[in-house]
């Protein structure tokens, strides 16, 4: 048997993240693997609850550096009690977002923390997925197709165009960097052709 | 004007650090100080919250590294409301419990987190106090006393008194470790007599 693989998408809102993750946990399924699909933010009871801690109330009653420590704690119970476990029992697990999104949204927001991000990560998670499909889509086109809705990032709508602009080149940068488990998908196509670029690597 | 300081008292429960911490408060405020008192865990709202979704629910629910991750999000809440603000404006700090009660209570239970722990606070916390007043205390005699009690760390009252006594090796050693800014108290002795020794430093 192979080793049970750790499998993310990644990209902006409206890339169709969820659409495509859904399509390669059905396939792998239906090739017989055993297939855990879960999401971040939450992902577990445990990290749904410090995620709503987060959420709730004024949304400027937590620092950036605050914000951080939470979402790294609910990602850190994300990873124990759903994330590792699976793969221990040799299931194929995919998450819709991961460490990435936190690496990429962070550092649109204020770049200064970038450097924090990557030391709590290295420090408190460690853990990198074998395989990260980063959905690459133009923002406007997201929101012609009306794409772009209500996400588990809510907080950073309303920064606009401009702001998604930036976060797409923030996660192009990321798979540049990241070749050796990046997948860049050109996901200014229908759901079908996306999907069956995706499914060769199953 | 002075630099204002940021005072810390630390110990096991029931060793009078929250008198202490008091009585100290009381003292600089009749010498003209503007002090704040305040107390870990907790010592702002937010820090509060994060503290109460560490304690609600199944205590085997988080994980000691999901909790260490809390306790600092919550510790660095505590920090920028409540002790930055306060330290910025030219008040005295006084807090009942910091960061040295997360060294010595974890390297108790899992002496393999003190690496992250103290990791963690170099990244993430950064500020040590100015002075730290470590009372130590024979854990039969605060017991004996009727001193111990429910407290903050209710969750490690059941340990017992070797537990308890673990506790008071992991403070004196870090009094022995951080010359520079602890002072080893002997809290075996009356209110009155350890006040008027601690009341040397104001």
């Amino acid at each position: 048997m192979n080793k049970p693989r750790f499998i993310t998408f990644e990209g902006i809102d409206g890339s169709g993240k969820s659409t495509q993750s859904r399509r390669f946990a059905d396939q792998l399924r239906a090739q017989g693997q055993d297939v855990v699909l879960t999401r971040e933010p939450g992902g577990s009871p445990g990290a749904e609850e410090i995620r709503q801690l987060v959420l709730t109330g004024d949304p400027e009653r937590w620092s950036p550096e605050t914000e951080i420590l939470l979402f790294t704690a609910s990602r850190r119970d994300h990873l124990e009690k759903t994330i590792e476990p699976a793969l221990a029992a040799g299931k194929t697990v995919i998450s819709d977002r991961f460490a990435d999104s936190t690496r990429v949204y962070q550092g649109a927001t204020r770049g200064d923390l970038r450097a924090m991000v990557d030391n709590l990560h290295k420090l408190m998670i460690g853990r990198e997925p074998d395989l990260t499909f980063i959905i690459d889509m133009d923002p406007a086109t997201a929101l012609e197709r009306g794409l772009a809705r209500k996400s588990g990032e809510d907080r950073f709508e309303d920064f606009g165009l401009g702001f998604q602009e930036t976060l797409r080149h923030g996660f192009l940068a990321l798979a540049h960097a990241n070749p050796d488990r990046c997948i860049l998908i050109d996901g200014n196509r229908t759901p079908d052709q996306i999907a069956s670029e995706i499914a060769a690597y199953a």
